[in-house]
C-alpha cells in the first residue's frame, strides 16, 4: 500500500481527505489551501487548516465542520460588550488554533511546524501541510474592486460578480520541505485533487511557485474530484462564481479547469451523461456517488478514487509495454 | 457632592470602589494598579483593571470577583488539546478584555484610551484609570531570586518567602492626563485608597513618578481603608508577606506603612483595639465594619469612608481659621 497526496480546501476537500485518511493513516499528506487566511484581533486564522484539523481528528461539527462540534460564542459577546467587531463571528474553540498560530508565527516557527504540533497534539497521523510557508493572499476581482476573499465572503457576502482571481504572493512563495518529501517518495501511488472550489481553494495551492511543474514531472496519476453536481456547487459560491465567469457550471467546467495537469476526472453519477464529453478533452473519468453524508460515504468516494488512480496507472504502464 | 479619587487594586479594591461608584457615579475616578499586568499567549493581561470593569459593571462573578459570571473554559481546552500551555488558565469571557487589549496596543492606542473605551462600552460612568499607561511591572524579591508578580502566585503558589519588592519601570512612568485631571478637579472632596495588598497592588501606585508628591500636596483628606482584619489579609497573600518582610500582619502595620501620605486610616471593627495605638502614628482613625460580603455592605462602606473624610476636612477647616 503506497502513500498519497491530496490537494485540498474547505469542507468538501476535508470530507475526502477524511475518507482517504481513514485507509492510509499516515500514508497520506494533505496539503492545504492558505490563500484565504486572514488576521483578526491580531490572531492568525487558517479557516481551510483548521477545517482540515477537525474533519481529520473527529472534533468537526456535523452541521458546520468548519468549526469544533458544540461552538459556543462567549468570547465573541464578551468582545461586543466591549466594543469589539462584531463581524466575523468565532466560536470560542475555533480562536485557540489561530490564537496559537499567531503566537508561533511571532515567535519564528513557520506554519508547517505549528500545523504538524497541531496534528501531533490532536492524535492525526496523516501530515497536514499548508501550501506554503510563505504568505500567499486570495483576491477576487469584482466589479467593486479587489477584496481578499475573507472580505468578499464575509463582509460582501459574495455578492459583488466576480471578474477574476489574484494569488499574492504565490509566485513567490515556496512549497514546505514536507509536500517537496511526500512528492518525491517513492512510494508515491497517486495525487488527488479533492472536491472544493477550483479558483480559491485548488488553484491557490497550484500557484505556488514550481507546484504545477512538480505536478506534471508526474510518475503517479493525478485524479481530481468534482465539487460540481448536477450543475450546482456542493457547497458554497463556485456555480455562481463560474457563471461570472462566463463558464458553464458543470463537472466538464471543473475539468476543463484542470487540463494538462489531471489523468483523471471524477464526476458524479447524477452527470454521467457528461462522461464522454470530459473524455473528449483528454483524460480519464469515472462516474461516482460524490456527495459525502457519512463517514462511510467519504470511506467508499476514497475508495474509489484510489482504485480509479491505481487503474489509471496499471493501463499507463501496460501502455509503456 | 464632590468627586473622589480612589486608588485601587484586587476584589478589595474594586469592592469598595463599586460602594464608591454607587454614591458618586461619574464622579469618581480609579486609579488601578497595572504592576500586575502580563502577556500570555499574545494576549494583554490586566487582572486589576478587568476585575475593576467586572465589578463596576455588575458583571463579576460573584464566587470569582476576578472574571465574569457565568464564566466558562472552551478556549482553554482546545489550547490545550493543540498542545498549548496549561497555566494560567483563563476563562473564555476573560478573554475578550486582553485580546481587544492587545489589538489596541498594538496600534499604539494607549491603556487609558482602551480602558475608557471599555467603560463606555460596559455603561461604567466612573472613569477607570491606570496607574500609567507606561509599562510598570512588580518583581517579588524572594529567597529563589527576583520573580514577577504573576509568577510568584501563577506558578510558584505565592510559596518562596519574600524579602522585597520592586516597581521595574514605576520612576519613568507618567501619570495619565485622566489622574492627572481628576486630581486636580476644583471639586475634588476625597482620596481614598481602598483595601488591597499594600505591597503590590496599592505600592506600585505610588510608586509611579509624581505620584506621591501630587498625593502630598493633598487639599483635600487622604484616607485609607485596612485590607487586614484581625490579623488576616481578608483575601490573598498579604499577611504572609508581612511576616516574611519581618512585620506584625496587623492593621497598625499597614497604617505605618501608609504614613506621611493620609490623613485617616479605617481599621476594622474587629480591630477596635488598635484605634489608640494607630492614632498614636499621627492620624486620624475610625473603626468600621469593612468586610463587603454584599452590594449594601459596599456602599455602606463607602459611605462611611466618605463621611470619615468630610469630618477631617471640617476640622482641617476648622483647625485654619
Amino acid at each position: 500500500m503506497g502513500s498519497v497526496v491530496a490537494l485540498a480546501g474547505q469542507v468538501g476537500g476535508a470530507k475526502l481527505a477524511d475518507g482517504l485518511y481513514r485507509l492510509r493513516q499516515d500514508r497520506l499528506t494533505v496539503v492545504v489551501n492558505t490563500g484565504d487566511d486572514y488576521e483578526h484581533l491580531g490572531l492568525a486564522f487558517s479557516p481551510d487548516l483548521d477545517t482540515m484539523l477537525y474533519t481529520l481528528a473527529g472534533m468537526a461539527s456535523a452541521v458546520a465542520p468548519w468549526e469544533p462540534e458544540s461552538e459556543t460564542h462567549a468570547v465573541h459577546a464578551m468582545v461586543k460588550a466591549l466594543g469589539g467587531p462584531d463581524r466575523p463571528i468565532h466560536g470560542d474553540r475555533s480562536l485557540a488554533a489561530p490564537l496559537l498560530r499567531a503566537q508561533g508565527l511571532a515567535s519564528e516557527r513557520s506554519l508547517s511546524q505549528i500545523t504538524a504540533a497541531f496534528c501531533r497534539n490532536l492524535g492525526i497521523a496523516a501530515r497536514v501541510v499548508p501550501m506554503s510557508d510563505d504568505r500567499v493572499r486570495t483576491y477576487v476581482e469584482t466589479d467593486e474592486g479587489n477584496v481578499t476573499f475573507q472580505e468578499y465572503f464575509h463582509e460582501l457576502s459574495c455578492e459583488p460578480a466576480v471578474r477574476g482571481f489574484q494569488y499574492a504572493g504565490a509566485e513567490d512563495a515556496r512549497m514546505p520541505d514536507a509536500l517537496l518529501d511526500a512528492l518525491h517518495a517513492p512510494d508515491l501511488e497517486a495525487i488527488v485533487i479533492c472536491p472544493a472550489n477550483p479558483y480559491h481553494a485548488i488553484q491557490p495551492i497550484l500557484q505556488v511557485s514550481g507546484m504545477k511543474d512538480l505536478l506534471k514531472q508526474r510518475r503517479v496519476p493525478v485524479v481530481a474530484v468534482t465539487p460540481i453536481v448536477g450543475g450546482r456547487a456542493l457547497k458554497g459560491s463556485a456555480g455562481k462564481i463560474m457563471r461570472e465567469l462566463g463558464r458553464e457550471p458543470s463537472a466538464r467546467a471543473v475539468a476543463a479547469q484542470y487540463l494538462r495537469l489531471i489523468d483523471g476526472f471524477v464526476l458524479d453519477t447524477e452527470d454521467s451523461a457528461l462522461v464522454e464529453s470530459v473524455r473528449s478533452l483528454g483524460m480519464e473519468v469515472v462516474a461516482l456517488p460524490t456527495i459525502m453524508r457519512t463517514l462511510d460515504d467519504r470511506v467508499a468516494l476514497a475508495h474509489e478514487v484510489l482504485d480509479f488512480a491505481a487503474n489509471i496507472r496499471v493501463r499507463r504502464e501496460a501502455e509503456v509495454e
